[in-house]
Formats: structure tokens, C-alpha cells, sequence
């Protein structure tokens, strides 16, 4: 089974075509400047090939065939007739509290992806471009639409509710919903199974760390908390994000500087996080190289970041009355040694006990704690593509 | 030694004559609706008297002539003379970064307070109005500032500062400084000599939980962390405040309902925390027997409430690298076995055990964990007005 997965921007669009069962992917590219002019890189792996195309793509639906044209090329294809596409998965951000797993893509769940467009203004309205280009370019091919947030609706009450006036939960439906829902998913899956153990036995905390980071609660295989809020701009410092704030710093600073919240808003997502207290880099590679050449700045955004990390770690442990793994993944989770071990160090109490040696990997699923650990520590690589590949081939073949 | 003890609101001012050797409080009260009209109640504890009078108090120079009248009254009074007062210990809300300790009250000092007002615009010009309307009325009585923010100062930088541009924190000193310091300062002094044990050797942790609750992490006598931030709007949910939030949810809010920021603010300090969750009050005692009668939102506001201080305990001891003492204080904390027990039950994996019966209890220092857990329950009433003379005495002695 082939299965093309989509995950559109507004003026971008990823996509992977990939056999869920085997788990190999044929294909893989990018298109950007949707809208503005429009360029394709197209990757397969299986030639370590790389393609790069300028073509016209006024809109999104120019893109998907686009990518149809490179699937399908005698030249850098991988397959011989669009049929072979068995379904298509898109990654979608916002389900609102409509949607607790994937879906099969209706006309009913298409209004209702309508209807969460007011909790994900700039992220629906792209997926949705992305399913209609689709349905456009590929008609009649099934759809699956896998949501950022479907695996944190199984948190409690507790968890999800702001302390705020409960009509704007009632009427508003402003509540924690969480993001990253799809990796970390897929990793406390992974993490259960290098355990070898059922993850409905299991208490694990799920580290995303990333350009944006998120950390979950996973007991028993369900999400019973997480980081980011009602959208992903709360939580832990991130590259850019600011995370959970003091909203009388809002009132403080928009008074000083007679911002508008809009203005306010662009600093909390774009020049806040690692960024704005390193003031060199929201990527973390140049933080760190920054922080050993002794910039001092630098060296608290890590610091302050890695701390965030290891209170949401005991804070979640707490939650679930312990913890039995805590999982690293995404960008900086996978790759960045330093943190990993400056978030689980000194967790001892809790029987955590880091092995320095195993810690100093990158990008493989690694058990990265000490042997005689009674919490267990995991490197997992994330796959959000090949989990919306094995939801939509799952949901399609009923 | 008698210290008179002032803690001056806007409109209110309370007070309490004091020996900080003996601890015997020689009279205490209220004078409240300053500006408007002016009542003054007066009690004696030696005489379990109560006393209540109707005094205009056009200023706060008034009504603290009011207080000494009443001190040095033939009928309700409890000195002969006004010289009987040997130092005048003034609380403090905000003494930003300025601040670490108590300090006499200078014109220094005085100007450094009038600096701090940014920070806390509502109460600090309060405080100083107190301050100097007791040099007016009592002339040359030598005079103590007690901070809610000093205990807090020796906080390292990845706790108190924000992922915001730099800037916010080197030019507007937007950082966090926590409150209730004066309350963790002296539940955590006192929980180390219960334990018979140097604060120095101890990680405790000072849950403060009241109309407004704030939690610390102090690591060998010093706030290592604390949950109220750059305001006392931040951390968990509170009596009528938010806690933190993700900054997303307000510029939702005020996008749809048109709130400006002042409006925003006046929802998310007023109208907010357990008030907004439960629609019952803000008063824990409402709350719980609102939830006993089947009141689901009521129930939800206390289970929100309670698991916040959980994450918050499991974040510090995470922060800390362990934890010897968790400690309850303030009027719930004091009072509400049931809030202890939830927010203590289930951390047996990190040494936690509480004794339901000896939990059973309000308002006395009492030991509330098994014999055998490893890491102490303590219920400590706090007194905040006792740690102030006491300051007061220590610095006035030189």
C-alpha cells in the first residue's frame, strides 16, 4: 500500500509518499513560495537523489500536481500511474475537541475543520487548501486527516481547564488543547516497545524538543497532560517562543511601549524564547556554539531552557503519582547530548540515573540510561510522516 | 522590645504591636475605608477584647493616629506612652532588584521605594503613604522595610528570567521576583527547627496557599524558585487570579469580546482562578461545600487548584534534585486537610507518605506525614507579622 502524506502551509507544502507496512519511503520534497512563484525539491531516497524544479504554483492545488508530475516522472518517479496512491494523509493542526483520532475526510469533517478555524487561524485554513488542491488534483482517492492535538483530548478536566471564567471554556472552547500530539504518540509507542512492555502498564514523560517544543504526560498510552496550551505559543521556552508568561508582563510592557496586542503577539512568537534571551540565534546549534565561546546570554537560554524541561519532567512525574521512561525527540531532543543531560541529571530521587556513554548519540533509538536505572531514559527519532502514513492506511482499509 | 508592625493598602492599614523576644502581641487591628470616612477596630488579646470605633481618616496620617490613640488609650489601650514604641516595622510589597534583605528605612531607602512603583503601582505607593505618615505621626521612631520580594532575590537567573528579548529584562527589569517571601522565609526557618535539622543541609519546599498562593523552592535556607512571577497575578490558580497563561488565550479573548488590556486585566485578577472555574466565590470554603452538595464546577475549580500545586511540588523537587520538606502554610494550606492530602497523595515515588489522621488537623504546627516517610509533611502556620518585628528588632539592634 502507498500512501501520500501532506502537510500544507500557507505557503508551503511537505509531502512523503511512503508504504506504511514496509515503512520505506519512495519519495519525499517540498514545495515553497506557493502563491508567490513556486519551487519543488524532490527527494528518493532509494537513488540519494535530489531535485530541484521552479514551477509556477499560484495555489495550492498547482503544488499537489506539481508533486504528482515528480511522483510520476519517467526521469525521477517512483511510480508508474497515480493509482498506485492508495490514500492520502494530511496532517492537520487544530481538531478542536471535535476529533480524538484520525478521520476519514467527509464532507462533515471538512465543516468541521471549518469550523476550528478560529482556534488555528493561520494553520486550518492551509490543511484545508492542501485536502481541496487534493481532491481537485486526485479525485476520489481516500482521505484521512490526522490532527496535532486528537492524542491530548484524553486529558482530564484538571488539566485542560484555565483558571479563567468557565463561559470562555464553555462558550469559547478556550481550554489547553496541546500540540505534537502525533510524535509524541508515535514515541511513547516506540518507547513501550523498546521496553517491551504494554504501554497501558507504562507511566512516560515525551520530550519534543524542537524549533518548537512540547512535553507530555503518557499514562497508560493516553495523554493526560502537556506543555503547550491553547495554542502552541505556551509551555517551555522555545527557539522563538516565549512559553507560559506572567500576563502582567503584557499589561507592563504594551503600557511602556503602547504596542497593540498584535505587536505584543509577534514578539511573544517571533522574538521571544532562546532567541530573545541569547540574542544570537533561535536555532540551538549556534547557541551552543555561542555559549562555549562564553557568551554569557547564550548560556542562560540553554540554561533556562534545559530547566524548563526538567520541571515539566517532575511536574508530570508528580502528575502521574512516577514515572517509568522519560523519551527525547525532535531536533534538539534527538541530537543535543548537552540537553538531555542537563534535563534528566539530578533526578537521582526519582531513580533516574544517566549513562554519560550511551547519552552521546544521535538520531537512533538508544537507551540512554544506566543499566541498574529504575527510569528508564530513550533517544526515540520521531516519525510524525510514517504515523500519519499507518493511521491513514489503517482508517482506509477500514 | 515593642515593635509596632504596619501593613498599609490602599484604603486599609493593619497593624499589630508586638515583643518580637516574647512573641506576645500586645494589641492588633484594622483601620480601613481610608479616604472615604475611617473605621478602626482594635483587639486585646491578653483581654480577648474587641473594639470598634468610627474615626475620620481623610489620610493615612489619621487613621495612624488613630492606631496610637487607641494604643495608648486609658480604656482599650496597652502602653503609657508613645516612647514605649521603640521601632516601626513597615511591610513592603515590591523591592524589585534593589532589595535582598530588610533594611532601615532612609531617605535612600525612600527613594529606592518611589523607583520600585512601576513594579507594583497599586501597592507600593500604598506602603509608602504608610511610611510616611508614620514619620509624621510618631517623629523620629526609627523604621524597618520588610519586603515580599527579598527572600526571592537569591533565585538564580534561569529561574527568574523570562524567554523574552533581553532588553525587557536589562532596561524595564521585567524578571521574575515572586511575593510572599516574608511567608516562605519564615515557614521554611521554622520547618528546618522542627526537623532539628540546619536549614543549610535542607531542600524544602513552602506551598503558601491562600486567597493568593504562591509555592517556593528553598535550597539550603534560599529561594531557589518560586511560582508568582514579574506580578502576584502569576503561577497556579488562585482565590480570583489566573495563574500563568499562554498569552495566545488573551489575544483571543480581546480580538472577540473587543476588551482592552485594562478589561483583560481586571477579568484575569478579579474574576478569574477558582471564582472563575467554580461561578460559586472565590473562598475555599464555599468552593468545598459548594463541591460536598454535587457541584461539578465547584469540584473541577478544587481539583484544578490542587493539581496545580502537585506539578508545582514535583517541579521543584526536580529543580532541587530532591526534596526533605513539603510544607503547608496560610489560610488553606493551614486549614484544608483535604487540599494537603490531594496535593501530597500519590508522590510516594519520591518519598512521600502522609498520615491521614495527624493531617486531621488545623491551624498547629504539626508533623502531617507517616513516621516513615523519608521526606517530611509539614503543616506550619505562617506569621508573617512576627518575622517582620522580628527583622525590625534585629536591624533597629544593630
Amino acid at each position: 500500500m502507498k500512501v501520500l502524506v501532506i502537510n500544507a502551509g500557507s505557503s508551503s507544502l511537505k509531502y512523503q509518499l511512503m508504504d506504511p507496512e514496509t515503512r520505506e519511503v519512495l519519495a519525499k520534497g517540498l514545495c515553497e513560495r506557493i502563491g508567490i512563484d513556486g519551487r519543488l525539491t524532490h527527494k528518493v531516497p532509494a537513488k540519494d537523489a535530489k531535485y530541484e524544479f521552479e514551477i509556477p504554483m499560484p495555489t495550492h492545488a498547482e503544488a499537489i500536481q506539481a508533486v504528482l508530475d515528480a511522483l510520476l516522472s519517467s526521469e525521477h518517479g517512483v511510480i508508474k500511474s497515480a493509482a498506485e496512491i492508495d490514500a492520502v494523509g494530511h496532517r492537520v493542526v487544530h481538531g478542536g475537541e471535535k476529533f480524538a483520532s484520525s478521520v476519514r475526510i467527509t464532507d462533515d469533517v471538512m465543516a468541521a475543520l471549518e469550523e476550528c478555524i478560529p482556534l488555528a487561524p493561520l494553520h486550518n485554513p492551509a490543511n484545508i487548501t492542501g485536502i481541496q488542491a487534493c481532491e481537485k488534483v486526485m479525485p476520489g482517492v481516500p482521505m484521512v486527516a490526522v490532527f496535532d492535538t486528537a492524542f491530548h483530548q484524553t486529558m482530564p478536566a484538571k488539566s485542560y481547564i484555565y483558571a479563567l471564567p468557565y463561559e470562555y471554556y464553555e462558550t469559547d472552547k478556550v481550554r489547553r488543547y496541546g500540540f505534537h500530539g502525533t510524535s509524541h504518540r508515535y514515541v511513547s509507542a516506540r518507547a513501550a516497545a523498546m521496553l517491551g512492555k504494554p504501554i497501558e502498564e507504562l507511566k512516560i514523560i515525551t520530550c519534543h524538543l524542537g524549533n518548537g517544543s512540547s512535553v507530555a504526560a503518557v499514562d497508560g498510552g493516553k495523554s493526560v497532560d502537556t506543555s503547550m496550551g491553547f495554542t502552541p505559543l505556551a509551555g517551555v521556552p522555545m527557539g522563538t517562543r516565549s512559553g507560559d508568561l506572567d500576563a502582567g508582563i503584557l499589561e507592563y510592557l504594551m503600557n511602556k511601549y503602547g504596542y497593540d496586542m498584535k505587536e505584543m503577539m509577534n514578539i511573544l512568537n517571533k522574538k521571544s524564547g532562546v532567541l530573545g534571551i541569547s540574542g544570537v540565534s533561535s536555532d540551538f546549534r549556534d547557541i551552543e556554539d555561542a555559549a562555549k565561546q562564553g557568551n554569557q546570554r547564550a548560556e542562560l537560554a540553554l540554561e533556562a531552557f534545559q530547566y524548563g524541561v526538567k520541571k515539566l519532567v517532575g511536574a508530570y512525574a508528580a502528575a502521574m503519582g512516577g514515572v517509568d521512561a522519560i523519551v527525547f525527540t525532535a531536533g534538539v531532543g534527538e541530537n543535543d547530548a548537552a540537553t538531555r543531560m542537563a534535563v534528566a541529571s539530578g533526578l537521582e530521587f526519582m531513580g533516574v540515573k544517566m549513562d554519560a556513554e550511551a547519552n552521546n548519540t544521535r538520531g537512533k533509538e538508544t537507551v540512554i540510561s544506566a543499566a541498574d536505572s529504575k527510569v528508564k531514559v530513550l533517544l526515540i527519532p520521531t516519525d510524525e510522516e510514517l504515523m500519519i502514513a499507518m493511521d491513514t492506511a489503517a482508517i482506509v482499509k477500514g
